[in-house]
Formats: C-alpha cells, structure tokens, sequence
C-alpha cells in the first residue's frame, strides 16, 4: 500500500496535468448524503484521517485537513508522520477553508474539486474565490480516482419493493403530488438527487449506505415521466417493470450529468439548492430558468400518512417491549455476570433481530457506560470497551428499522446505586423529556417554539445540552430527516411548521465531562388536537413506551406537576407493553412504572 | 366642504390630466412611521372613513376602499352615501388590492401614487403589476394635495435638545458607531428616513406625530457629514449651532429627493428596504450601487445604555407610584363616586402629568370597563364612555413619556366582586406575566424560543391571546419599537436576538368577546446573568412595580411556582414603592402586596 506523502505526491502530478493548483476534497458522496459508502471515502484515502468530518486541501507545495473539536485528537493522531497538516476549524488563529485557499490561490490560478461530492453553496464559494483572482474552478473530474488503485467499487446492492401496505401511497400518487407543486410554482422539470426523496418517491429500499436503506441515484420528474438514474443491475425485473408501468424510465447512473446539460430554453426547472451538488447545478446551462424551492418529497414524506403512522405504533411497541426485557436483564444482571457496553449492545439487537419486519440497525448504536455516556457520539469498539460496574450510568441510543418504519431509542439506566447528583440529573432529563411532549399548541408554531419547554428545567439551573431537542425520522429512511425538529437556534430546513403526522425525536440529556451523561429518546407523532375560536390546537402523541429508570429519580427535584407527567406517562407505558410480557416480567414492569409521590 | 363624490371627481381630473389610470392613496407618512400627522391624512380626505388602517383605489369609473376586519362597520357607516365601495379584506370571495389592480388597470395604463406614502415593497409590487400590462407607474407627484383646498400645513413644531444626562451618548459617538457600520459594509452613504432612527442620532425630539416625539427630517450620512433635511424653523439659533458642529449639514425637508438623484458612480448606498419608501429607493439611480441592511441605528437604539437604563428604572417608578395610588383611589371609590372610563382615564393622566421630566402620554390611552376590556384597542371617548361598576374588570393600557424614557403599562382592576370565571382567567393572565418574566435562557434566542413561557398558561387549556406577548418600547420615541419582542410567529424586523439592554415589554391578556378582558403589561430589561460552559445566561429583569389585584387571584389555578412567583413579584412591588408612600397607602399596599399561600 502506497504512503499517504506518495498519494499526495501522485495526485500533484494528476493536478499539475489538468492545470489545477489546489484541489479540495471533502467528506461526502454525490447525493450530499449524511453517511456515505466506501466508495466515497477518498478523503480517508488521501490522509489517512477516518474521522466522520473533515476536509483535506491540497495545493502543489502544502497538504492540510480540517475538522472540528471532536477529532482534534483522533486527527492529530492518525496525521502523524503524513505530510497533511491539520488545521483545527474554530481555534484562535486557525484559518477557514475560504480564508486559506484566498491566501494561497495566486493570481489567474485554478481551484479543483469533483463537483459532486461539493454543495452547491460550497461551490459557489470556491467559484466566487477564484473569481476574485482572475482565476478559474475545475470541476468535472474526480481526481482523486485517477490514482486511487484499489478503490472500492460503488455499491451494488439489490434495491427492493416497499409494498402499499407499508407505504401507504402509491408511487403515481406521490408523482402526481409532486407535479401539482411543480405546476404551482411553473415548472416543467424537478431535479433532485437526495436518495431518501428518491426512495419514497419510487417506494423502493436499497442498501447502498451503511444503516441508510436506501438506492444510490439521480432523478429529473417532468410531467409524465420520472428519469431515474442508477445502476440497473440493482433492481429485479419485476421491480422494474413495475416501476415502468408507472411512468420511469431509467439510465445509467452517471449520466445525468451530461442529460442535464441539454435541456431546452422552454424548460424550468425546480431544484432545491440546499440539497444539490455543484456539478448538477453547474450543468443545467445558464439560459434554463430555475426555480429554487425545497424538493417537494422533503415535507411531503415528512409527513406520515395513516398507514405509515399505524406501521409506525407497531414498530415503536416492538422495540419498546424489547427495551423493557433488555432492561429488566440489566437490572437483574449487572452484578451477576460480566456485562460490557458491547456485550449489552449485542444482547440488545439480539432481542430486536428476530422481530417480524426486521431489516437492520437503523444507525451506529451507541452504548457507553459511565464516563463514555458523557460523549453524545460515542461509539463503542473493542480498544474502549468497558465492563458496566455498579455506581454509574449506561446510556443506550440505538435504532432498529423495520418494514413498519425506523426506531431512534435513548435510554439511560442506573447501574446499581448512582449519586444524589446524578440522580437529580436523571431526573431534570426525565423532566425535561416529559414537558416537550405534554406541549399543547397552536397550528403555525415551529420547533423553535416548543424546545424551551425541554431546556427550562436546565437553563433554571445554569445547565444546557449542546444538541437539539429532537430531529424528524425518516420511515426505513434516513434517521435523521427533515424539515422539522426541536431546537432553539434557527437551522435552515430545520424550522418547519410543526404539521399533523411528523414524527420527531425528543431527546434531551445532559453531560458532565468525565463523570456520566444521561439522555432520554422518545418518538412523538404530531397531531391535531382541538379545534375552537383560537384556532387549531396541536399536541404530541408518545409512541415509545420505556420505563424512565425510577432507580435514579430524585422527586425533591420535581414539580407536583412533574410528578403527575412521570406517573402518567408510567402508566400508558405498563398499559401498552404488559400484555405482550409474561406474568413475572409483568410484576417487574409493574414496579418500574410505579407511581412517585 | 366639498363632498367625497365632489373631490373624487376632482381627483378623476387631475389624474386625467396627468394620464393616470388608477390612483392608490394609502394610510401613511413620508417616513413609514406607526403614526401619522393631519398633514398625511388624504386617504380620509378622499373616502370621508377616519379608521387608522385603510387604502383607497380610485380608478377612473369606481372608488374603493380596503380595510380590516377592525374597521368593517366603521367604515360601511362611513361610506355610506359617497360613490367609494367597501372591500372588506381577508373576507372570501374579495380580491386584494394588488388582484383588483390587476383586473381592473388596461394594457399600457397607468398605476399612479404618491411615491413618499408607499413603502418600498408596494411600489415595487406595482411597478410589477404596471410591468405586466406594459404600463407605467406614477410616483413623483401627490395629487390628492393639488384639490385639497384645506390641506392642513404640515407640524411646524419646534424640536428641542435630549441632554446627555438622559441619552448617555453623544451624537458624536452615535454617528461614529453608525460610520463603523457603513465601512464594515462597504457603504459611502447611508440614506434613512425613519424618525425615530433620526432623533435617536442627533439627540433631538420633537413634536410632529401624536404621542410620538420627533422631528419631520430624512438623513444622510456620509463619511465626514451627516445631511439632515428638515424645515429650520424647527430648530433654535442654539441647538442648530450644536448640530453643525457636530457635523451635522442642514436642507430643506423635500430636497432629499433631487439630492438623491446626483449620487455618483463612486458612492455605495447603505439603505433599508423595509424601512424606506418607494420614492427614496427609486430615485436613488440604477447605477448606484446600494447595499440593502437594517439601519444601523435600529439595533444601536434598542439596546438601551447605561445611562438611558437608570432614567428607564427611575421613569418606571415613578409611574408605578402614580399606578399604586391610582388603584387605591379606585378600590375605595368606585362605589362612592361616579368614575367613568373617561374620568378615570384623567384621574391617572393628573397624577402622572405634575412629574418631573414628563412631557405627554406615550400613546393614545386604553382605558376599558366590562365589554368594551374584551377589545384589545379599544379607544374612549364620549360617546362610548360608561360608569365603572361592581362585577366587572377596567383595564388600562397607559403610558407616559418622560425625559428618562417612556412607560408602557397595563393594569386591570376587579371592580367590586367578580365571577370566578373572570379570576381564572386573571389568574393565567397573571401566571403568564410572570412565567415569561422570570425566564432564564441562554444568549442566542429570540423572543420566539420565549413566548410559549406566556402563552402555556392559556394552550393548555385551548385558550389565546391574539396578539404578540410583548414589544421592544422606544426611550421618548416610538412606544413600539423594534427589532426584538415577544412572539410565536415570525416577524421581520421582530425577531432580533435579545440583546442585553433592550426594554421589551410583557403583556399577555384574554379578551372573552362581550363579556370581559384582561391585559396585565410590565416592562423589562434583558440582562447578562451567568457566564459557564454552556454559554452566557440572560434572564430578565422586572422595572415596572405595580400589584396585580388580589382581588381577583385564584389560587387553585396556580401551581406552588407560580404563588411563588406572584409573591415574589408583590414583596419586590412593595420594597420598591412603599418609600415613595405615606403610611396610608404604605399599609394599603401591604395588603395588596400579601403573599398568596
């Protein structure tokens, strides 16, 4: 295997042949995806850095990587001994991408970059800086390719059918949901190559991206075809007959670049620039009028209709009841055998993988135990692996995604008896949880209305949480899906209106570095509530039943107010998972949602 | 007088003679303000309807009026027997202004206005409309003025100095901080034409809007002069020479719109698009650069110094003095003497009007008994004026303008013993107040992450209050003023971060339509409080000292916090006024400032 200064070397002497005098490569594939496959890891490659978060730029004299506060370490480690200098994004002194490649580009010079791993809005920045020095931007080539011997292929995994029963809406549904926006706002074509939008769109599931279900591919929706862009050994024939019948046509996975290039004066094009690659905005040519709105499929599979919401009930009653017997085990168990975070991780999908409509972890599980549960990211591996001793916490988020949607699940369980401290932290969690979704509110409010409700126990106090309240799941999609969440800080295409049928996380924690770190994970599913004088009230239906562990609840901490959500919420839970337990895992249940006074 | 069919044809005449097809006359001054003086009244003039939000369209055959769901009996009262047809917006079926100027103006016809009263996005939104028919726009000329024989003259009020001791900062340093913006941004030249924005630079007020103290000017700042257009008449020998020394260069009042059109190539424009009207942006040339921000002086007004914050605290007092004496007049003379809302309404404006440093009412004063509380702007006068009586609420909603600031307050009195219906609501109402005024939160949230705080009390049991929960208040300007307030929609211009310093008010309410209303308003400042490693707190600090009636508090709505909170509120109210007080009332507001168990 050739060194990371040979690689670098190697690809000096591809950027010297194309002209290009510094050239940028950052972590991400063609669909601005939030994971990306193997395939798309060229940033690793290039320095040897396995982070999830980083940007190495090359020019002909220096290397350098960025990343952030998370991976100062990781970074500092795995650079050693390479040529790439790292580069500590938000440190004093420490320039950003724009101000370094502004200091290095020389007058009439060229910014390189493969313009489908780049934003549109990234893009648009290295365009502007080069442009600022008489400069030019090469960008329809991966150069990275050209030296990268054994480059894993791209995945060729078989795409599959989602059947009505699940999705609820057919395909020419959707599509003809999706065209009624493009002819409200004029348009005769929508690009759009978010994979998740294309899956929902097409009702079919892949496994191109590890813990994503979904099919790598491009698509152009007119008004009475669907341009599909992918790898067509991924689809059976029936599938693909199907997906004929309903208007698709499919081409090779690449040549939407190309096909976009010739549209027409007459066509308007509907593209959504938050979630575009530079390359296919580059390539519709100048004179196609575009229309820049969010791809339609982002509100509308938001959105869960009555089937995916009754698929969605089941699928959060399976993990939960899996939840209450992995709890009852660790309670039981903890001081009896040798548990680790890893052993517990794997007892746990066990209980999961067994369940009717299962098809994988729906993300990286995290399970950390004592001071590891105070990194919201942590993930376990053998070097870290801990066993769990009494005295502290062991925080588990994890998922599963089924048939009937996916799970996102925190739970965080005291480990024989914990400090008064952390169970009065414990407890402000389980407070905090419990107030978000008990909201009541009217028709029009956005998350950013409702996180204080979550933060107020913790803001009294001069605590806080660095990380939103909650995130929108996709169904057997992305985990983390848009448009709409809680959390205080404005976000762009985060800050939705809260719509009847989105189901969002509401997960606060809190986080003491080197001692523990609580959070607590329900799914709640909007829902219209009354509808009087004032407007249309709304409210948050729970659909994830675990105990809130009573072994680390401190009532001196708790409003009576308080009190009765915790007991409320105890007694939906006993209600809804007793009857698929046996009479003794009954009893315990009993006991772990008993009332606190 | 002529009538309104008279001057209508009139106006027909002139806008033939000037080729004009249809003419819109809006409610507005030249410089976008809330308030507007006789000079501006034409839409009155035009229509005979006096209501405060309205626009007449006049084209050659009819005559309309558009107004809101406020004013729909006022107005079809007042246009009966005149030729102009009511529109009554929102209603089905009634097109807006901009779809009947879309119906009703010919291929290549002419949308006239006078281009001072528009705002910048309504005259571009007719220009479009214009554009579309290949016609023209109308804009440098008023029309109305050319018939109107008794044209009241514009306020020849004279404008007087705002001493240092009461602003804190010199107009020196004022235009220094607005300089540094202009250079930041790239501008030569700042045009602005909001006069409260004006007054606050030059340390000036006036008298030529009612109840807001300043001056008729436009401005223009440049790097070494600011250009103020105003009549001089206005301005003594004295605080004119200040001024020039200060750098200040002086034109007559409607220069700015020839002045603007010579701005040469070289110049950058620092302009508001929100805060500008038509005429000014259009007649700033094409080829001029102009760099469209807030005004500078929007953000710097609002965050209140050191100086304007301890006349602010002193202002509050003293009007929360006159309050406490006012309430107990009330309570032990309501069913002794006749008070009326009218003469009540004077018993408070005496008390307040003998202060030092007072200069007039902040506003037009709300002062509502029983019903007519249920109306949020409800305005007395004679006609409508009614006897206070047992079994209901009086609300006022009053404020006084002193030299150390402007007070913005509302207080609703139980007279004699009212319904238990009526003490819940009052309770929430006053839960309400004090939930959202006793928030902590961290730096970087707006007053939409704060105003569920308020409006919880009510959404939990299907109730609301149909207006924002506060607003930002001017110091002797403008009693709305923004860019920051209390709210759950979006606003432009509202949604500031809160900064430290800024006065924003708390005013929750319910209004139960012909039965009763209840507003409970104080003042508070935004504050730093802790600084960790979560980031910096904020929490806000009350300056308005005045019981909420006892009277009416039901303790069996409030949790054990909220009876906290009032008797928290109370002990401070008594601590802070009791000095004020002789031993009377001092023992009168010992018992109205009781803790509640």
């Amino acid at each position: 295997m050739s060194s990371i200064a040979e690689r670098i070397n190697k690809l000096r002497e591809k950027m010297k042949d194309n002209k290009v005098d510094i050239y940028i490569i950052p972590t991400a594939d063609f669909h601005q995806s939030e994971y990306a496959g193997a395939y798309f890891k060229a940033r690793e490659f290039m320095t040897g850095f396995t982070g999830s978060a980083g940007t190495a730029v090359i020019t002909l004299e220096e290397a350098g990587l960025w990343t952030d506060g998370r991976y100062f370490i990781q970074a500092a480690n795995q650079l050693q001994g390479t040529p790439v200098k790292l580069f500590k994004m938000g440190e004093p002194g420490v320039p950003t991408i724009a101000e370094y490649l502004r200091e290095k580009l020389h007058k009439g010079g060229t910014l390189g970059f493969d313009g489908r791993v780049v934003s549109m809005s990234a893009g648009t920045l290295y365009e502007e800086i080069a442009a600022e020095k008489q400069g030019h931007i090469f960008y329809e080539k991966d150069l990275v390719d050209s030296i990268w011997k054994d480059h894993p292929s791209m995945s060729k995994e078989k795409a599959y059918a989602l059947e009505e029963k699940f999705t609820g809406e057919s395909t020419k549904s959707k599509l003809a949901r999706i065209r009624k926006v493009m002819k409200d706002k004029g348009a005769t074509s929508h690009v759009f190559i978010t994979l998740d939008d294309i899956c929902w769109t097409l009702n079919i599931r892949g496994n191109d991206v590890a813990y994503t279900p979904v099919v790598l591919s491009y698509a152009i929706v007119t008004m009475d075809k669907m341009h599909v862009y992918l790898d067509e050994e991924k689809l059976s024939g029936n599938l693909k007959e199907t997906l004929i019948k309903d208007g698709i046509v499919f081409h090779p996975y690449n040549d939407i670049y190309e096909d976009i290039k010739h549209f027409t004066k007459k066509e308007k094009v509907l593209i959504d620039p938050v979630n575009v690659n530079y390359a296919i905005a580059k390539n519709i040519p100048e004179y196609v009028e575009t229309i820049k709105e969010a791809n339609p499929a982002i509100i509308f599979k938001a959105i869960k209709n009555e089937t995916e919401l009754s698929n969605i009930r089941k699928a959060e009653i399976k993990d939960s009841v899996c939840h209450v017997r992995f709890m009852k085990w660790l309670k039981e168990n903890y001081d009896k055998i040798d548990i680790t975070e890893l052993s517990a991780s794997d007892y746990l999908d066990g209980l999961r993988s067994s369940l009717e409509y299962y098809i994988q972890p729906s993300f990286d599980p995290i399970c950390a135990y004592g001071p590891h549960s105070a990194c919201p990211h942590y993930s376990s591996s053998k070097e870290t692996d801990v066993r769990l001793e009494a005295g502290n916490f062991f925080l588990t988020d994890t998922g599963a995604a089924f048939k009937e949607g996916s799970t996102d699940i925190t739970r965080t369980y005291a480990i024989g008896e914990v400090t008064e401290e952390m169970k009065k932290h414990f407890t402000l969690v389980a407070m905090s949880n419990l107030r978000l979704a008990n909201a009541k509110f009217l028709y029009g409010c956005t998350g950013l209305v409702l996180d204080i409700l979550a933060r107020q126990p913790f803001w009294d106090r001069g605590l806080n949480y660095n990380h939103g309240t909650g995130h929108g799941i996709g169904y057997l999609l992305n985990v983390h899906e848009g448009p709409a969440g809680f959390r205080w800080r404005y976000v762009e295409g985060e800050t939705h209106t809260l719509e009847e049928g989105m189901v969002i996380t509401d997960e606060p924690g809190i986080y003491i570095e080197g001692s523990h770190g609580i959070r607590l994970e329900n799914e709640v599913v909007v829902r219209k509530g009354e509808l009087n004088e004032y407007g249309q009230f709304m409210y948050l239906e729970p659909v994830t039943f675990i105990p809130f562990d009573l072994d680390a609840i401190d009532v001196t901490v708790m409003t009576e107010e308080d009190k009765k959500l915790l007991n409320d919420y105890h007694a939906t839970v006993f209600e809804k998972i007793a009857p698929y337990l046996n009479e003794e895992e009954k009893e315990w249940l009993k006991r772990y949602t008993r009332p606190v006074e």
